[in-house]
């Protein structure tokens, strides 16, 4: 397994934390991190009006949020507050991708090159069209067939896959298949898809035929946590792509493959660094 | 009525033609024109594979597109060809508005500057508050108020207001009544909206307070042609700007309103200039 | 003088801090805050690792950040602190310009809506073509012509008119007269400039028959702080506007014009709202 | 050699055609296409006014435009006309890099799926480090290093390279050797290079580092035609990202090369697909 070169950028840690707000908050917080010698280089909060809750973003240095800190801050915590720190190594992930390569093969160069920040653990697809790029790269390529197999018993045996692994995220993509609740409940705000969508969005079989039908002059896309609505998670990042008359649908569906790797791209960097809260259906995001 | 200052561009004329494509004609359309001595500064053809139909809008030197050249244009073109022309004047326009300022306020400022390439004969409104703003700028406002009125009671006393000004175009600058068949009928591609959307599209009531709740990261606007359909018309442009968590609903609706009145502008534009057509529920937009 | 209507968002104070970089210094300000019952509603800081110089800008409830506040913060941070704060009333702010209208336009159109949360006390040109568009919004006109004065006395009679007015900030829409060392000493980092700028940056005369000649792709604007180097201050923010071949250089002018209103209203609205800090220069930006 | 699976839309072929403006040239030209059975699926014109010089670019149907064709548009036109065409197979082009993997890594990936329309013949480079990267996708790596060499010397060894191949394009995918006239007049607007620039500007070493201490707020990227003087050649492309104050020097250089690898990519295609003209230092492109 590739593991990414050691980063320039002196060593941070990150501490999230999350409760409903109160005065007090942010002193009482950087309170902890002082009594331990934290030299904070990046400190964010937001209060979120609508439901009353605070959320915090400390950046110190040093490469480890230590139990100690963690402890000692959700002591100092309303009891509904939950703490989240980056560990001593970098998030472990797995890929996940059934036929198109472009987003897939967007992060087997981050990665390469030690630029995507995590452990990629393998790849895992139901489809083998997309192993002989992934091994181009040294990473192991998973072959999950689900040819003969309903989905319980095509997720189990994806799930055997994945378990002995361990990952802290599952990254979709461009996987094709609907995970069902049951396999999305193992990973809450876990898993990390792309999805195309559009300006006014299209849902059904063959959106890019729908766009070009509709005329639009913008085709977007949206990476997303996965909840057990599919498409319909918490929103992590959005960008569009202008397109016009002269784009045939195939054409179109091209422009949305570029901002799609771009867009997903984005978003893991966000979510590795410890940048993104879900509060409810929606994200909070400190870039 | 304020009448733009004469532009310091050379003036040209626009000849908008479109049919059943066909080889060969934009050698006999070029070869009509060259018979008439029209220096052409600019020609745009487009075939669409789908419908397979062809477009051509021709800008050429000299004040106006004689009515000897579409006569001969159109002799020289399928039977089922449609030629339209730029006359000597500019186009005559008359804006619609409610209650929302900013699309309005945009649209008055352009013109005041000559900036427009229209004549606006007048703002009419359901309301009477956007009658300062409208005053300012020297236009006629005309205030044909709905209460106690039916729809149909409504749009007959607003087209008793149209039709002695004779518009080329309605521009619909935030009109928040909706209108019927019947109305929409009597200006086919005629009628230009701005409709706030979303990624993914929000319909019905507060929209914004729709966007904040799914969390969305861009925000968008598009200006369509008003079809019986009311925001399923064909799209002239779109355009995004993006949000981010820390964005209240009222909020995204300012940033709403700040890519509205950029859209409007720019779709009024593209009208004005003559570089749209409409092919079933798209457009071909010649930039 | 027009005032703003009451603004609708419930009212908040903003404290602004800077000072050498040393542990703990999120703790003691907040414990400020905290002792004065503010309830904090937003908090950014930032720590400038090449200068190791520690920001700070706290929002909170209540409409004002009273004078013992202010004192307290400075007591508890190092010598070499700057504390600002939020005053009782908007800034006051004088709009100078010489001929063109579309940055002027602009900021009087969100003015007279209540959008542009500052007191206009006028308008100051040294040309009177702007008067009527200014009065238009029922905004003082002060024409000071330069005919037959040199820099030094058209400063003076400019300075005589300002003096009395006691502007926060001078935001110069398109003001095309070099301001001298001396007169920009009486308002640092008070004094706000846009600047059509491109990619490359053309200096000189005639920057967009030079665009032109360079064939850009793409015209952008800057918005900054004015120091002793004209173009060189302290920037706020910049936006860019594709353009391709068919430009000619007066389209490009009107692409660049477009682009300067909405960079400069955006830079206005940061500094505002007391968003921006100046470091050397370069500009701190909480957005 | 890897070679790119046939393409999946219907071939077509283009010929380019520029000359002096004159009245009736489409009319001509058409002719000559209609006469030859040609079905136009695309035809794009443009007359510069500065220099009084016409352009056409016509896409027809057929996977040759012959030496017929070509022949007789040239009869057909003024004695200074120039005329190129697509010919049956892909353009051959050659990647040439030093030390950085963005840009070439992100062609290599195109190329290993078919996106880029063109035979890549091989990598050249001055440092072994990327021969690891360009042989994961099968393409030749031709090391050649400068050491103990003078320009000149170092040139004539990759010429000896290059010429066996005989590329119709050099793509300088971050090639950080200067290239001296006599090499660039071998390959005339057949030299594609990505350059870092900003807004404004910055020329000479460590170029983000100027930005950084500039306080720019966007980071850009053009890519250029190679002429004598190296970074002054005609642009095809340019792109730009927002960064702000947070961004430390390696994080602007990093948001450059993600801007980079955009834009040379799609400069490439622009020119692969015989969208682009030279004149004088600008460009005309077809997009």
């Amino acid at each position: 397994v590739l593991e990414p070169p050691p980063a320039s950028a002196p060593a941070t840690s990150v501490v999230l934390v999350t409760c409903r707000d109160e005065r007090g908050l942010i002193h009482r917080l950087t309170g902890v991190l002082l009594r331990h010698g934290a030299n904070i280089v990046s400190n964010d909060e937001f209060v979120d009006r609508a439901s009353q809750r605070f959320f915090m973003r400390s950046e110190f240095e040093g490469r480890e949020a230590g139990p100690a800190i963690v402890t000692e801050i959700a002591a100092a915590l309303p009891p509904d507050a939950t703490v989240r720190a980056s560990g001593p190594a970098p998030p472990r992930i797995v890929l996940m991708a059934t036929r198109e390569h472009h987003c897939l093969g967007e992060l087997l160069l981050r990665h390469m090159h030690g630029e995507l920040g995590a452990i990629v653990l393998g790849v895992v697809s139901n489809r083998s069209n997309l192993r002989e790029l992934t091994t181009r790269f040294d990473v192991p390529f998973h072959y999950v067939p689900h040819d003969n197999l309903d989905r319980v018993e095509h997720e189990a045996a994806v799930a055997s896959v994945l378990e002995p692994l361990e990952p802290d995220y599952l990254v979709l993509a461009k996987y094709m298949r609907i995970l069902s609740p049951a396999f999305v409940a193992r990973y809450p705000a876990r898993i990390i898809n792309i999805h195309h969508s559009f300006l006014p969005a299209f849902i059904g079989a063959d959106p890019y035929g729908q766009a070009f039908e509709r005329g639009v002059k913008i085709i977007g896309a949206t990476a997303h946590f996965v909840t057990r609505d599919l498409d319909q998670g918490p929103i992590i990042a959005q960008e569009v792509i202008p397109v016009d008359h002269s784009y045939r649908p195939e054409e179109m569906a091209q422009a949305g493959r570029d901002v799609e790797k771009i867009v997903l791209a984005k978003a893991l960097r966000l979510v590795l660094e410890h940048r993104v809260f879900v509060i409810g259906n929606r994200t909070v995001v400190f870039e």
